[in-house]
């Protein structure tokens, strides 16, 4: 596997960004891309043609929550999770290891996995580098992560070595498990902090040969310089010849951040969750739907944009469905925000090709400044 | 006004089921008729282009709810509720009367009005005849109904008798308060489970010359023959080139029955609120979706239905989504009984049409006896 899988479209002159196509067996997907969240066999509020509409090509699913339930041997019987949700272009799982680190009332890390306690029933369950392996080739996964440890920040070199060695050892062990190779399987840096950790480990999964890498361990406390530092130090460490994955990131700035240190694919609950808060992005910065001052405005949220409920509803009416706690407020919502970040997504690619993104970048940037947020009349 | 606004179409030859066509200014409604209940500006879950497609041909908006929030006056300026929630076929609001009856923690009825404090804010109102037709008008209504007094079951025929003489001289001062005739306005009989009552009160309301009439005072928690001998007795009283309207009514069964009573409108809030708690309707009765015995079922809700979400997702899923409390089981269920009410409704016009309507109802019964809700695998 490996090598084949991804294809490089175009490159930035004065960057790291590129376009590409990452190959699976729902289809080609177009880099970079953002994921939208489906944790729980549903992305939110939304249904399968809308996320096609909007321009959806790739959505993620989570193998803690599938695993609690239904359960992914339900899942696996009804013939996977495409099939389950009624999705039918690509799925990328992550491991479960990033929930059982956050979501998880009680975890114990040790050789054998992770022993967890569920968040649904207060069940106790150990999720292996086999089990996350069986849990994604029952869902029907593309794109399967391997299962790591997450770490918090900060947390000392002696803790992160170990963590990351615990990792490499899971990774090998997630490979051997593996019984599909027709579903792409992605290993995860960690190190941490620490850049000899991060070279380390790089090298040592880089040698594992995983069909693409995503970078782990961040947007976990440390501060937004911080995370972009260790990006652009342990991207280049990574073969041109993979699909380079950040995982959890992030806002519109950190999207086009890090397209530009050479990022091609991205998720985020971001779009989703605050959607059903109220918080919807637009080109001038977000805004907070349910102020006041939009209580008998009658403009779209976004001037400029042109998804179903720009062109359909005032700010006073999102407004109100938001202050009644009315089911469409959290669908409109979603569906404007995730519009926003599939559409920014869609133009960063657009001006990589034609090599403009610095200036794409320039004028994303200027927008926000002259119409900040808090300046939207 | 009154007589010019519904054509009778055709005629049972054997019960008072009847087809008509009802005029608006936002376009004909074919009766008999199932009004998807919009409290809120919002059809709970559902976009205005999924009603549509559902076959919805009007909504009912609540007068209590809108005047409360966001504000009749508000909405008046936006262009009125049509413009405000993107919804433009016609719109039935209720005269906000049974909402104080049946929401406000407090309300106390008098000559003038009916004071009450809101169920949002606790603040206290009076809501008078003129103030019910200001706030219909400002939202543009299509069918506006004059504001009743209601009372419980059982109350004695002295408290009957004064709260419907009260509701006669409240429907005078509507229909002197109304300043918009291009927007309908239904008078409500009233005289709770009285004969004597019920005719004295429509002989009262027909000689005000309303558009139509509702038959009022019904679903307050009466026994259901008792339910259908008030209507089968009132219904006649009121001559045939009125259109006449049960509210809040009610289960599949209640239109069956009522349209063989000659009821041509209704609405009620079960479709969507049981989709809400997972009770799905069919042909052979209804399902409770949380039921462990679905939690691997392949089939749709109902193998005979041809909704979206019978077409595209298994009862497993929607177990699952209902289970795990995520926004898109109750779109996915309310798109499946809305489907199934206005479905009955379209096959009770075709089979009146067809002067089959008996039949209809001999197949509409033998289903939910030979394969009731209990006996589904």
């Amino acid at each position: 596997m490996g090598t084949k899988i991804f294809l490089e479209r175009s490159r930035c002159s004065r960057t790291r960004a590129r376009t590409g196509c990452l190959f699976t067996r729902h289809g080609v997907i177009k880099t970079p891309v953002f994921m939208p969240v489906g944790t729980q066999a549903s992305v939110k509020a939304l249904t399968p043609g809308e996320l096609v509409s909007l321009g959806a090509q790739v959505i993620l699913g989570n193998t803690y929550h599938l695993y609690l339930r239904p359960g992914h041997e339900l899942i696996g019987r009804l013939g996977g999770l495409h099939r389950f949700m009624n999705w039918h272009r690509p799925i990328l799982t992550d491991s479960g290891g990033f929930q059982v680190y956050s979501l998880a009332p009680f975890r114990r890390i040790e050789e054998e996995g992770a022993t967890f306690r569920s968040h649904v029933d207060g069940s106790t369950h150990l999720l292996t580098p086999e089990l996350a392996m069986e849990i994604q080739e029952a869902l029907g996964s593309d794109i399967m992560m391997a299962l790591d440890t997450c770490i918090p920040y900060p947390s000392t070199q002696k803790e992160t070595e170990e963590a990351t060695d615990l990792t490499t050892r899971w990774a090998k062990r997630c490979l051997a498990a593996r019984t599909r190779p027709e579903l792409l399987l992605f290993g995860i840096v960690q190190g941490g902090m620490f850049k000899d950790l991060r070279i380390r480990h790089t090298e040592e999964l880089l040698d594992l040969n995983f069909d693409g890498y995503a970078l782990g361990g961040l947007s976990v406390g440390e501060p937004k310089e911080m995370l972009f530092e260790i990006i652009d130090y342990c991207r280049p460490l990574i073969p041109p010849e993979f699909p380079c994955y950040v995982m959890g990131v992030g806002t519109p700035e950190d999207l086009v951040e890090c397209v530009g240190l050479g990022i091609d694919m991205f998720d985020c609950v971001m779009p989703t969750r605050n959607a059903r808060n109220g918080m919807l992005f637009t080109s001038f910065g977000h805004i907070v739907i349910k102020n006041a001052r939009f209580a008998s405005d009658e403009r779209p949220v976004d001037p400029e944009c042109n998804c179903y409920t720009c062109r359909n509803y005032s700010r006073a009416y999102l407004r109100h469905l938001f202050m009644a706690r009315e089911l469409l407020s959290y669908r409109l919502n979603t569906i404007h925000n995730l519009h926003y970040y599939l559409k920014l997504m869609s133009d960063i690619r657009k001006a990589i090709e034609k090599d403009e993104f610095l200036r794409f970048k320039r004028d994303f940037y200027s927008k926000r400044d002259n119409e900040g947020s808090n300046n939207v009349q």
